[in-house]
């Protein structure tokens, strides 16, 4: 059932990645060895729920189906080593689109250094599926969980917020480089990936490090299509809009001050013993994320 | 983008796996090291495609799609490690229906001792899609390729072919254990399982390891559901019904002595030096494989 056939034909085409070892139309890829931990993310893509076909380029949902998992790499300071790649093809989808996909998906492996190593490939009468498994390996300082947030850390994201839908989401920067810059440099006690609004994803880390937080409203840095709405506006946006795909992460005071002149970093707050959400004049901040609120719509 | 909702409820409430390190909600599962090759196999089953949600059961669905990829592995001779499922589940699905997905998801990684490392779940208005991806490890000799298969080679299956349709493809047993006997046994010299029927399967292990192959027309065992055929149909079958997922092996004479006695092997010919797939009074085999016969259907 590992026929690998259109994939299969993407690899050989293409410089092979050094720790794959690659039999054509052998049952299984072969991975060499990379470290003694993985990371393993899936995300899955459907036509009419996360993305429009007839209005984006192939390149375009190419970049996002990879991107988001790599940003998930990222979000645990990890290395992608390699991808698998299983879609459901329209039979109406042409060859054109499958050709410029893939060219994409080639040059992602090039500029992330990692390895298409196979997946599946079927066509039916449904919408388009592109369902993406990605492994990696964890930086040598093991890799970071949501759980490590101690209450007086630093909390900072790394670029401006809010939205994204307006293009950013099928262009953004996962941010891989970053996140090993960041563990090359200092200890990052916990760290996230925003997609779902920074509101429900920093909740992720308060819940699994058993803390609060304070946020300062002035902080907040709004992405530059957001410039000419009011602030409580840009801020609604900032905090719910979702698929961000930058690093929200926290740390010690005493590291913080290692990172503290990178210009793409935006403090943002401080984790507190006191648990919940709050602005820092004490204020609860009562906003949801992303998913929430889509949550909300369909019930 | 990976919360694994579904999935991560499932994992917390069972035994965890010793080489899955799981940090609830985090961006990525984490895997402990087990070997210095990994395998990696990924599959997708989609309903109306590869089987009828409405014919079926959650258990038969589970296990098809599950036994699929665990076929693959045993086809390299090697040992399931960790499991990433991707759903698409349609809205008019029921809670009933997962549960029992799961149960039987859970149920097959205990049998296999494999563990399940997450996923991703989601639900749509498109039909039910079940997307796989498999990671192991190969056999301390190494893994199996379709490519090691030398002239005078004896070819093996591990049970009776054809009529798969019948039932078979939803309740096999995926040839982990025998595929381990047997590399703990003997140098198997190449190895496929059998998923398009045997004609189409076997001409891969030829063309990748270029040589031939002669059948003996009386060895061929034919699954018990076709007893009541001519033995010329009960071959057809045998050649190209698919979904069989027995293992199809080559071996040295020398080594096929070790293995002589297994109750469950069947030798069926030889590997030969002259290209193409003939039977023992040298005519040649014209039929093609299930993947082969579907195609022309559907051009």
């Amino acid at each position: 059932m590992s026929e690998f056939d259109l994939i299969d034909k993407i690899i050989t085409q293409n410089q092979p990645h050094p720790a794959i070892e690659w039999g054509p139309g052998d049952d299984c890829a072969i991975i060499k060895d990379l470290s003694s931990k993985t990371l393993v993310t899936a995300d899955t893509l459907m036509d009419g729920t996360h993305f429009i076909l007839s209005a984006l380029s192939p390149e375009e949902i190419a970049h996002k189906a990879v991107c988001v998992n790599l940003s998930d790499i990222a979000a645990m300071g990890g290395t992608p080593d390699y991808m698998i790649v299983a879609l459901c093809l329209p039979q109406s989808l042409s060859g054109n689109f499958c050709d410029r996909f893939f060219h994409k998906i080639s040059a992602l492996c090039q500029t992330h250094n990692f390895g298409l190593a196979g997946g599946d490939t079927n066509t039916w009468q449904g919408p388009l599926v592109i369902s993406i498994t990605l492994v990696g390996r964890p930086h040598p300082r093991g890799p970071v969980l949501r759980s490590g947030g101690k209450p007086g850390d630093e909390i900072f994201v790394s670029g401006p917020l809010g939205g994204s839908l307006q293009g950013h989401h099928f262009q953004f920067t996962p941010r891989l480089q970053l996140a090993k810059r960041l563990l090359d440099t200092c200890q990052i006690n916990s760290m996230i990936d925003l997609s779902d609004g920074l509101a429900g994803d920093l909740r992720h880390i308060l819940r699994a490090s058993n803390v609060g937080a304070t946020l300062n409203k002035d902080q907040l840095p709004a992405r530059h299509c957001l410039r000419d709405l009011p602030r409580s506006e840009q801020i609604a946006h900032m905090l719910s809009d979702g698929e961000d795909f930058e690093l929200c992460f926290t740390l010690d005071p005493s590291e913080a001050r290692k990172v503290q002149l990178w210009p793409e970093l935006f403090p943002i707050g401080q984790l507190t013993a006191k648990s919940g959400l709050h602005w820092s004049d004490g204020s609860e901040i009562m906003v949801k994320g992303y998913e929430h609120m889509l949550d909300s719509e369909h019930s």
